[in-house]
């Protein structure tokens, strides 16, 4: 059985819409100054109804940042009508001060929208141990509020002021036939500067779907996308994906089809991060199939993926398959170690467990793309993971710059 | 409760005598041709008795090597008699033929020694994927049987063939009081060159001890040493570490205080291990204390320890204490995340899960030594994992020239 690769059913997704391609919504971006280059910093998302539902997914790092502790208690009800975000500083560690810097700012952005506080779920990025300057959030509210717009243009300062390193902005979108959308933005994922590998994402639909559907949509859409995004290995203090569902498009979207449009939107969102990665050379998707189940397929792939040895076999344009049977021999899953086979490009460099087609045919020189098969021919189970290459450029990234 | 960070008790050993400071036993070391450059690549380690115990712990990577099979098999009944080893080649992922060269490789060498074939250890250490060419070892066997000596030259000429890209052999040894000795070598650990990062240890002692004790020993004594030095979170095909018994002291050790030599002697390659890895520019000691477990306490160490975030802060001298506690905050360990403390190299640069004293205080750009601390503050347990930063140098070396 041959690998389909294919979270989201190839539906197709725009890339230069966002937030905003969802009717019911306004966006925002502008410069507050918690960022020293003025860059923008500070956006907005409003949710105008006439539905409120939410559905979220938060970092499970326990060492979780002062907004995901907020915004935690803002979805718990299933209402939300605002989420207002900042580059610049990921309010982390920072004790009782920095939860109330959040609560703060989210009384201020509800003050200033005439909506209650604990309806505003608030997300942060940046570094790591500093607290977030509440007079640079004071003063952002009136200009982030007075941008506030429904078009396209608007949606693109929202994800252009929450990047951080990313170089361009991250947005992707699905108009359904019958009447209804999902737009969405991004930024971060890992290979990211210092302390700044946060995730954060924001969904939008116009769709009529209750909280707990959107809700259990976004996790397995998550699941099969984010969740699957391992650039580095290493899991943020503040990362935080919020779908909001404003209903304003008056269609009940189809559960499954719903869900294939926001897995599809997930999707084109999460490769958008793997290729943005910084110090990255090459984009590697890891696809394990015929496993006993997903969960062993998903395993064996992240097990490459976090592979440092493979990963700079990557770099150096070497397709090192003992280092991929290294990686998928750490793994509980069900193989036997003489079957396996490694495909890498196209060439079969690894069949039954030993030395297969030449790989003088991958040529990883030349291409961003790589393309990672491993047949544990055991199931009929599949699994992609996203990751990039270990570069000097990572190292530089991580290190030179990071005081 | 402060932190001991001494497996091994503080018993004195040397480093400049090896598998021969324990009477009973010859070594050599020898070029059989296995590498291109003429460097030696094959070494015999023989027991001469009176007694033939052994214990060993192998690589639990389910892609093992065809050695590792075969060595396996060897020690499943308490007797060995000899351990020989290459260099250059790995002899990983090369299926039925493969298992047939270390076969025949035990069988020569069982010949030569007029002792069984079941009684020879074999291990390899290389290029993975590659068959070990047979002529060679048949070429090296009677140079490497007649270089056979007792004295500490011929245990380092052993410990100078298994070398790959170490830049030192490595020996460790401890002379008891009550007359019996435990001597050792080891080459590898991760952050070597392309798939060359297997680890291979042979120790010997003279005490009078009975395989099964041997074997319980070395497993606790690996539990606390070679487990616990994480280079790069990778695990090779080819890993082994062989304890020999030959009795020949005449004296029956204690097992607490064998024990401890043991461990004594492990922990000091270990940390030879890592001092050499190539392209690290920091020793990196992380210890987690007062967890409610030692179980506890390695998982957080290890996380650590494994955070590539991390270990590019480090190679760029920053302390940065946010990239742990991240790392920690992954785990399952007992801790409450506004109450840990983070020390680096004296200076406590976290306090209660926020920033601490000032990180200038903290000069790593002077040393190589990089002590981190970390205090969960809930029970009386502690374990501590040895690592190396993330640099340029371990990008180039296993990238630039892996084909």
């Amino acid at each position: 059985m041959h690998p389909s690769q294919n979270p989201g059913g190839g539906m197709s997704v725009v890339t230069d819409r966002g937030v905003t391609a969802a009717s019911g919504f306004r966006a925002s971006g502008i410069t507050a100054g918690f960022k020293p280059s003025g860059n923008p910093d500070f956006a907005l998302v409003v949710n105008d109804g006439p539905q409120t539902a939410v559905g979220a997914v938060f970092t499970t790092n326990r060492v979780a940042a002062a907004p995901v502790h907020w915004s935690r208690q803002v979805v718990a009800d299933g209402t939300t009508r605002a989420v207002v975000l900042n580059s610049g500083g990921a309010n982390a560690c920072t004790g009782p001060q920095g939860f109330q810097t959040s609560h703060t700012t989210a009384e201020l952005v509800g003050a200033a929208l005439e909506i209650g506080a604990g309806d505003v779920v608030v997300c942060s990025t940046g570094l790591i141990g500093e607290q977030l300057p509440l007079e640079t959030v004071r003063g952002g509210i009136d200009p982030v509020v007075a941008a506030l717009a429904e078009d396209d243009a608007a949606g693109l300062s929202a994800a252009t002021a929450i990047m951080t390193t990313d170089t361009v902005p991250k947005q992707a979108a699905y108009v359904s036939p019958e009447g209804w959308s999902v737009g969405g933005m991004a930024k971060g994922a890992g290979m990211l500067a210092p302390g700044l590998a946060t995730m954060l994402v924001v969904i939008t639909t116009d769709a009529q779907i209750p909280s707990s559907v959107l809700q259990r949509c976004l996790e397995e859409a998550c699941s099969r996308t984010f969740d699957r995004a391992d650039s580095d290995g290493c899991m943020s203090t503040n990362d935080t994906v919020v779908l909001m569902g404003s209903g304003a498009s008056g269609v009940a979207a189809d559960e499954p089809e719903f869900l294939q449009a926001l897995t599809a939107v997930c999707h084109s969102l999460a490769t958008q991060l793997i290729h943005d990665a910084e110090g990255a050379s090459h984009d590697v998707v890891i696809t394990t199939y015929n496993a006993v189940s997903e969960d062993d397929a998903a395993e064996v792939s992240r097990s490459v993926a976090r592979s440092n040895l493979f990963k700079t076999a990557i770099f150096g344009n070497d397709p090192n398959w003992g280092r991929v049977l290294s990686a998928v021999g750490t793994t509980q899953a069900v193989f036997d170690p003489d079957e396996l086979d490694v495909t890498i490009n196209g060439v079969t460099v690894c069949r039954d467990g030993m030395i297969g087609d030449s790989r003088d045919g991958v040529d990883l020189a030349s291409t961003r793309q790589v393309e990672v098969l491993i047949d544990l021919k055991v199931g009929s189970h599949e699994a992609t993971i996203w990751t990039n290459d270990l570069t000097h450029d990572y190292v530089e990234e991580n290190s030179a710059y990071s005081t």
